[in-house]
């Protein structure tokens, strides 16, 4: 099969390479699309802090047919569409595979990074963490969801909102978007911060009640004002310090604000927020981390995005050859939007 | 009425005043304990960044008799002992007010701070916010437990614990005590972290199952190793940064740590913590902030204290002459422990 | 000023009465309008097991301007709009007060019941337990959020609902038609039954994804296989046993089923609702009582109505004299829909 | 292997028959102990309304040595002792299962119920659901744990206690007791109910702070008095309807009642509770089910068994041939307490 290999870290290309064979309770799966997530070129180049294993076939928001199954496998049959996401698969007994969040398991694997991914034209998936695709979902638009759409749904559960809470977006990328759409339609009043008017305006028309350019207005006094005193929660998609650290002032007495992006290592001296105690104490704000999304979270954004509630949009449809223009274009920030490969595309 | 006023930053004396008349749901109170806190210090000095009323009689962990009542007071009659605590009064109507979190209404007043306190013989107090003292209650030692005790006691609350838990408490001083006493009861499993090996045999009198001295071993792998992964959450007493970031390093994955301390204004460039943006994304750790504690969290742990699960140790006993005397050790990191006023003393 | 006076149970007539001085908290509210609520029509005739005063003005979704304030009041001005609720006041200090479930006080005021109502030129309200109207709020759909908004929106708190949740709504009457709106708004997905092909009309107007006749379908059977396994959650607005026992039955495994009528006294032999252990056991159910809505549920819900996302039906909009006759044909059976009284209107 | 075995209801005896095969992710333990539970008997009897299979080998707190792998065993080794409890398996990939509650997954499996249990020298666990024993434990009063312990201990879970809350036991038999003692480790503080001043006095015993015979007193009054207002939460483990409609009655305002026993399918018609739909909404009260214990809860309560938090007592250690007679004594309600079989009794 075709396939994107990452021989070490900034050296692919597309090779050719053999079908892997579906092992006990793995599924081979035809791919049909995958997209392109910036994580993928973080792990080509190992620009965080964990090491990925090379050779590497990148990808974890796949979508394709299962078209051989392990012996041990049971819960789907050949044919059926699934998706394969950023856990390939965990311990199952762990304490925290235990109470649903298994993307804490210590033993978990990566899809594209501890494992191969979906930059080929199959891949192997875990029967118990691959996730069924329902009829009639859109399977370009619809790929980020597996991985950008997860990330974002689950901050936002990990924000504690409320229904009628304001939900303050910073960063209106891939995953800003979605999650102005899925505050949105969870009931929550989505904000949204981004340096670029243009971002700001697809926020509006996610579904944003306000979106502030913050390179041209105070953003803290403005918030605070449109809010009545702050707001509830944030939504911090960027991994920029300054970011994170607005992201403190804007909320609420008692706020939240949630972090979803992971710095690159070279940026891990700056990527450190420096949190104020005494208004952290005083104010009872909070910070926390959020991690990609468990398979409960998977099945549900997917249940969102097939109910026509979020939808990612795509700027272009590539062929598994053209990853390396794009990945080089997101190298040099030249690529903005959501990329997406089509296998059946010629 | 004799009192410890402050006339200006730094500059106190015991005067003669006036005592005060209650108005409208007011009781006037005849004390007959308060504690000495670190904080009245922080107030008589002007440390925070919040600006004190001067001049200011501080205190707010006073005990005593009602003597006189406002004018629409219901509450309470004439001869009955309640506390008087950091809240001094709330609006009563804001969003913070209405759900039971009165300690961040932005309208409150704090004792000995915004309004006069309890470091004199008769001290104010609103009846809604004032707290009804038990038959039998031990007023020396149970003077602490109206402000560090339901600090810590809601810190706990604050911590998302639950039975069977490792809660780590950073600092045993007289907050850190308590809070080892208070999880104990809570039915979860201290352990302790100081710099004093005297505190760590402190700590473990107080019930806790560890108790590392932090200059003398790695406590974070000690942590992870008798935890099993580490711990699920910290209770941080201290203001020191280093403290604060080591309490992110011991926490287990999903963990989470509430700061206590408020650092001193000059302290606040320094006083801001660290916080890794990729491990509190990668291991969704949590930092917050929790202060002081509500009405409700009072009530509980004056409970505690009666029932004999939690005790202040008191180190001195003291007349209202003696607090420039304890003020001027305490500045100088001479006095260790708590010292406590009895007003019956002669 | 006139009213509505209640001599004693099933005895009444519009009378001429004196208008009421506030006292310390109080404040005097010129009334503009008031729902009429079937709560009234119950403490009129006693129907209930707790008596409530005689001679009673009812009435409890009021909305005027205030024309004179108490002796303490520092909260409002003469002339501010403000609505009155069933909460009429509470002590403040108790456990559920001082958790913001005040709902719960052993020792509150219930409009309209305990003390005079809003069936009245002026009525009294405690200036912490009123609550402010912003600009522009609809004044007459408006008033029925006052109660039997806020007592749904409560329930669907109390239904512990997650976004994107099946939530089911027993009876589309003013309650269930508010609650079908609240729960589209909030991020779930309401169904609802009613026994009248009218009612699940209006509910899909306001917002139901489906409406079902159970007089017509096998509705446990329709509702486990459009949810796939039943409604996460089910909003009881009737008062009929049948109803709630068929309430326990559509609930998914682990679901709830919120209770919110309460059922009159004649009626409480037969208005006991027969749970099957075994299944409750096995199947993880809940079941739960929910009682109107705490001022921050008030101060919500009029926040949701002003936004335009919630709306009650007003059938007739009338005069204060014309109350008797709705309450006849309330008797009978015979009025369906809100009347709003308008005391503008000459 | 010596087996005892149900060929159809109420007709069983100790038979002759083959060691089981491990397949896939099963493992063959060689059982040590097993406790007898009631439900066993229900199983043998066919008295609930789910039919069990048969011929049947009941038991479910098995404790015992792997002594063979299936081919895709991973997480244990041969020689690792284990316990096996009544969640044999399931899906790993509904809802429940993917949030930590496997008990409601649809598609379980109940050992001794659906598949063969622990009544037998050997028995089958699916690697993922059993359990590691740790070094040190307690194999003959640790057995119920597995079943009698993790049912209460989840069912405290359920009754969202806080520390310091009141929980009413209502039953002292083997759950009831270890329900109080749990509670107690738990930061609760229990109160036992039961119909027998032994059973009353066992309880005080186990950590009760208060224990009322309900033949001798009005236990509403005295809990009412004693808690000041009612009981935060009642852990009922009786079936009878009588005790249920009373758990309602003990609670506190916005209190919650947690059942936890099965009746028998000739019960069911007078083992439907009859709730009172007027004082549930009107002191918000809850009933909510509980069933058995998650593989986390399993894991948990063993860790308070090994930290001597939690005993059972055991009236009799027997052999696998005593099983019939304790049978027909259970039957007849001749045998109290708890019987364990000692396998390596001979």
């Amino acid at each position: 099969m075709k396939a994107f290999v990452v021989k070490s870290p900034k050296n692919w290309s597309i090779e050719e390479v053999e079908i892997p064979k579906p092992k006990s309770k793995e599924v081979l799966i035809k791919l049909e699309t995958t997209g392109i997530c910036h994580t993928d070129l973080h792990a080509a180049n190992f620009d965080w802090l964990v090491e990925p294993k090379y050779p590497l076939i990148p990808g974890h928001e796949g979508i394709g047919i299962i078209t051989e199954l392990g012996s041990e496998c049971k819960r789907f049959k050949i044919g059926d569409r699934v998706c394969l996401a950023w856990l390939h698969d965990a311990c199952g007994h762990c304490e925290f595979c235990l109470r649903g969040e298994e993307t804490l398991c210590p033993n978990q694997n990566m899809s594209g990074y501890t494992v191969n991914g979906t930059y080929a034209e199959y891949a192997i998936g875990h029967e118990d963490y691959v996730e069924a695709i329902p009829e009639g979902y859109d399977i370009i638009s619809g790929a980020p969801i597996v991985c950008a759409g997860v990330t974002t749904y689950k901050a936002l559960k990990r924000s504690n909102s409320k229904p009628g809470n304001w939900v303050t977006i910073i960063g209106i990328g891939g995953l800003g978007q979605l999650a102005t759409q899925f505050a949105k339609s969870m009931g929550y009043k989505p904000i949204a911060i981004d340096i670029s008017d243009e971002k700001c305006e697809l926020a509006l028309k996610s579904g944003a009640i306000y979106a502030f350019n913050s390179t041209k207005i105070n953003v803290i006094e403005k918030i605070k004002e449109v809010t009545g005193g702050g707001t509830h929660s944030v939504i911090n998609t960027s991994i920029s310090t300054f970011a994170g650290e607005q992201g403190m002032e804007i909320l609420r007495r008692g706020g939240r604000q949630v972090l979803v992006g992971l710095p690159s290592k070279d940026k891990i001296g700056v990527a450190n927020l420096s949190v104020s105690t005494f208004w952290t104490v005083l104010l009872e704000k909070e910070l926390v981390g959020s991690i990609v999304g468990t398979r409960l979270d998977l099945k549900e954004a997917i249940q969102y995005a097939n109910e026509g509630k979020v939808k990612s949009e795509i700027t272009r449809v590539i062929k598994l050859e053209d990853i390396p223009e794009i990945f080089d274009k997101l190298q040099k920030g030249e690529f903005l939007g959501r990329a997406v490969v089509d296998f059946r595309k010629k």
